[in-house]
């Protein structure tokens, strides 16, 4: 039989135990802040009909997954979870109780360029209001999420926000160019629109922006707001952000790393006021705001604030099979302690053995042999020290639950 | 502007906050079990090469989704969690530490027939045990996905066990015949082996294996060896269990439960010793099993077993816009103090912020007015019972600390 080579598709990877760990317990830490602050969860499908989700994206929507499934429907992979939740919203509004707060931490699929380093799947934590246009939600939803970045250990970072209205009269592609200011520059933005035959008024209007210094009301009071949520000093006022998506109409935000900025924006957000509109004839306000945390992840590794998880306590090593059933029971007895444990299940080399219980970072061995069978005791050892000590199974279990971490 | 119709594909759902914090809580109550059990977590994409995924699943794989992507190459979405995670071990079989314990929880995609209420996105909960063929690892498996079941409430089921060896001889055509006999009866099944030309013999193996009662050897020691990890008197031989996927080797199982039997298998799993040789040359054996976490739900409710669970604690009323910096503040002071607390934003009628409070589950509404603000004091409602006490934030603090759920 002709083998088929294990390979991965380009932009997508596996997360093996140990990065997965990670991106879990961060998944958790958000989602417990995300809740603390009255966001519930909702779960959307990855696949929605094409037409509900093309023409929210911009220029981006080209890289939109789109297929004809097997009942012949035109059928697109979700591209981000914002465009799913107003479908929701459409579908659901009389049954609702507005203001709607959500978050869903959930993957995405861009077939972005992969050649920038750019997943094509990847993970988005967002939190969106929905229902009303108070700015304390605007406000709500920002320090909300600083309160999840700090609580992933995130400490240096600027909120950079915007309001839509100083870009009243500006063109959807002069807006598109400014966005890209970080990337290519004020002389690129420039190009860029002169190129596409942006009136001459608009861009003076764009390179004026790009220089003003003083925030319009709206953006003072919502810093103001931001503040009393909890997070000070972070905030400031930026001209230039504009998000790159077609359908933010007020508030927009970016969050950057202050010791990284090469990680570009991390989160970002805004108000879009009439996207729920495209599939409904009531309108209904809405706010959000979304974390990247794959590009985030690789931010904190490269920090080394990415803690290696201990998940698993204790090793029970196998010294002879014959004692395969007592080892069974003793591990059986531990787990039902709450005790995270394994058992290994062959009379290997003990080197090998404890190879295995270093590479999960399995802290203590649990050894049983012949001798201690015959005494009801175990030998407990310390897989870094190899220092050992000797108990019966109840002081064991003693000893494991106060080493263990929750 | 023409309006998008809001709507699913068929086969897909949305769950909203009851139901996915539901979920939720199941997929962490299972999540803990396997890394008690010394499983750790692994994430594969959700789009594979179609060759990966294709030629393994036998005659159910005209239900795999595929497509060419942007890029022209023929793409499929993962079918199952398993053989994915066969084309990780072959990928990365030279830095791999073997025994290698997986979980895996998230969702994959059948393109089923919706007629039979079956759902076209659904979540697993896998469980597999790589590069071991000790008998323990699937007795450690089965006696898992027990405890991961306990831990959600199942009380009332069965393991109904077997062995493919049963099954030496048969082709097939007849095992997947043999598969259907919950569903078709034995008449079913001798009538879909007729059709298909089987041989008399192989009928007549079939029909005998029906009737069978005495257990092979080595079922009777695993049964024993799962009672030692804690399972006791739910394990019972039934030699007619053969799994429809191909690629199961030995120990065949699944789980049902006692007093719905009318939901069909909630779990199963198996030996699986040559998947992965597929992507390999070299071979490796693994064991495992996967919850079918949507259908246990759908059961789990029609009992009543699933709770409501209570996220958020308290809402704080918006009695006078004019106090929303105090509101704002007092807020920031409770999240602070780690209790889960929501702000009303505007100063609508108290009717409409109870609704509020209530549909989300909130127990207690913070009521700061005129009044209070004078005396920086607040009074709590009960917000069923509609009984309030006064007090001063500290003491709010530790009121509403004593009553959080954790």
């Amino acid at each position: 039989m002709s083998k088929i080579e294990p390979r991965l598709l380009k932009g997508f990877r596996d997360y093996g135990p140990s990065d997965q760990l990670a991106r879990q317990n961060m998944f958790a830490e958000i989602q417990s802040v995300f809740q603390r602050f009255g966001f519930l969860p909702l779960s959307t499908p990855v696949l929605e009909y094409e037409d509900i989700l093309m023409g929210k994206y911009g220029e981006e929507e080209k890289l939109v997954y789109r297929f004809k499934d097997n009942g012949d429907r035109d059928v697109a992979m979700r591209y981000d979870l914002t465009v799913p939740l107003a479908r929701y919203i459409a579908q659901n509004q009389n049954q609702l109780i507005f203001p709607f707060k959500r978050y869903q931490i959930a993957p995405v699929w861009r077939a972005e360029n992969t050649q920038k380093g750019r997943l094509r799947e990847f993970y988005q934590c967002d939190i969106d209001t929905v229902g009303t246009d108070s700015i304390l939600a605007d406000a709500e939803v920002i320090a909300c999420l600083c309160f999840a970045l700090e609580a992933v250990g995130v400490k240096n970072y600027r909120v950079r926000l915007n309001d839509r209205s100083v870009m009243a009269g500006l063109s959807v592609a002069a807006i598109r160019a400014l966005d890209k200011l970080d990337k290519i520059g004020i002389d690129g933005v420039v190009k860029e629109m002169t190129e596409k035959d942006i009136p001459a008024e608009e861009i003076e209007q764009v390179k004026n922006l790009i220089g003003s210094k003083s925030a319009p009301v709206n953006v003072v009071t919502l810093t103001e707001l931001i503040e009393d949520f909890g997070v000070s000093g972070k905030v400031e006022f930026d001209p230039t952000i504009a998000r790159g998506l077609d359908y933010y109409t007020g508030t927009v935000f970016e969050i950057v790393l202050s010791d990284q900025p090469e990680f570009g924006s991390i989160c970002g957000g805004g108000r879009y006021d009439n996207l729920v509109d495209k599939f409904s004839d009531k309108s209904v306000s809405a706010v959000g705001g979304s974390i990247g945390i794959d590009r985030l992840i690789d931010a904190l590794r490269e920090k080394g604030s990415l803690v290696k998880p201990e998940v698993i306590t204790a090793l029970v090593l196998n010294l002879d099979e014959k004692f395969n059933e007592q080892y069974v029971k003793l591990i059986a007895e531990l787990r039902n302690a709450g005790i995270k444990a394994e058992l290994y299940f062959s009379a290997e080399k003990l080197d090998k053995q404890f190879k295995y219980a270093e590479s999960k970072n399995i802290k203590f061995a649990v050894i049983m042999g012949e001798a201690e069978v015959q005494r009801s005791r175990v030998q407990v050892k310390n897989v870094k020290s190899r220092t050992q000590e000797e108990m019966d199974v109840g002081e064991l279990i003693e000893y494991l639950e106060k080493k263990q971490t929750p």
